[in-house]
């Protein structure tokens, strides 16, 4: 088995802490049992290194040998494909947790990020379009209600794709927006009640304190 | 092999017509030369039987055999699958395929779909938010503007990742949106222009036109 490498950014600023997405990768790492190594890279300098192995500048990437994957979606199969979740002849957990990776970070996150990007701006602006995109937040939401008041976990026992979901919706509670939807904010507390959320969300936030005690 | 079934809606408005999902999976079954049927669901009404198949009450899903399939990236990812495109011994060439998925429907659509939901809008006020949401996207561009200088397709070969990302990048190109990102404009019509693209998109126009011929 080759050496599973995750980079982070080697500091950010405070606001982003505990919702940087090298968290996602923790994460599943963390609930696989599979040993991993974090790397930094520089938060103020983005150079062709960078760009080589995550093409929008941003983290994470994950090594494992010869292959440096980008995007937390490929990273959370590759991580649950690498930690057995996936045995070859069961085909339809493969493509339930799949399905519903790609849910959060297509049909929820798409809705919800820029959202939150109006949020951050402190923009309760009322325009055509803004309405719009609360209205597109809130069908995906009373969705996921529906969904969730009837199950535990999205595909079965707990996968990578609530990894993947709870940490999307986890953002839109940050700034309340869940205070409708209890089923859903339920699901929320039960996924970061889990040890290995603990356990990634404490090292992120101590990897960041760590990065401020080094340059005091 | 089971038969492979893409459902879409039996009828839509006309706006949407050459950007209705199922769009993608007809192309990518399409270049595979995967024989498929398609079958149509009730664009009014969509109760129990739809949300079991579709949680988000959208088209398309697959069916292969017992397997039904919802989001078009994980669709994508299985047609790819099934049609041989991803080598056991390669794992390299899966990883570069899924991470391009990913990044169409989560690092792009995330910023360029709720852009266009303020242009269906006719929204142009420049709200705090909306500036973060137009330098969002700005972002995204310029790095894909920089990734598709230098080549061709985004994963080697054409794969499933540039149906993804170049239908993505078209429905921001249909409000004229891709302007300064000559690179961009250039990989969409490469793709476009591709035989499998040109028969899926006839074959959506024509079932929705035999719609209206049948409401007639």
């Amino acid at each position: 088995m080759t050496e599973l490498v995750v980079t982070t950014y080697d500091w950010v600023p405070v606001p982003p802490r505990g919702y940087v997405r090298d968290l996602r990768i923790r994460w599943a790492l963390e609930e696989a049992g599979l040993p991993y190594r974090v790397q930094p890279v520089p938060f103020r300098e983005r150079g062709e290194e960078h760009l080589a192995h995550q093409p929008f500048a941003q983290v994470p990437w994950l090594l494992d040998g010869e292959l440096s994957i980008f995007e937390t979606g490929a990273i959370l199969l590759h991580v649950a494909e690498r930690g057995g979740a996936f045995p070859p002849d069961d085909p339809a957990r493969r493509a339930a947790v799949t399905e519903w990776v790609f849910a959060a970070l297509n049909s929820v996150e798409m809705a919800s990020l820029p959202w939150t990007l109006f949020k951050f701006s402190g923009d309760e602006t009322g325009t055509p379009g803004r309405k719009a995109l609360d209205r597109f937040l809130a069908l995906r939401l009373d969705r996921m209600e529906a969904v969730l008041a009837g199950r535990e976990w999205l595909a079965g026992d707990f996968s990578v794709a609530d990894i993947a979901m709870s940490d999307v919706l986890r953002l839109i509670d940050r700034f309340d927006g869940l205070a409708e939807h209890p089923a859903v904010r339920a699901y929320v507390a039960r996924a970061t009640a889990r040890p290995a959320f603990v356990k990634a969300h404490a090292d992120q936030m101590a990897h960041f304190a760590a990065a401020d005690a080094a340059r005091a």
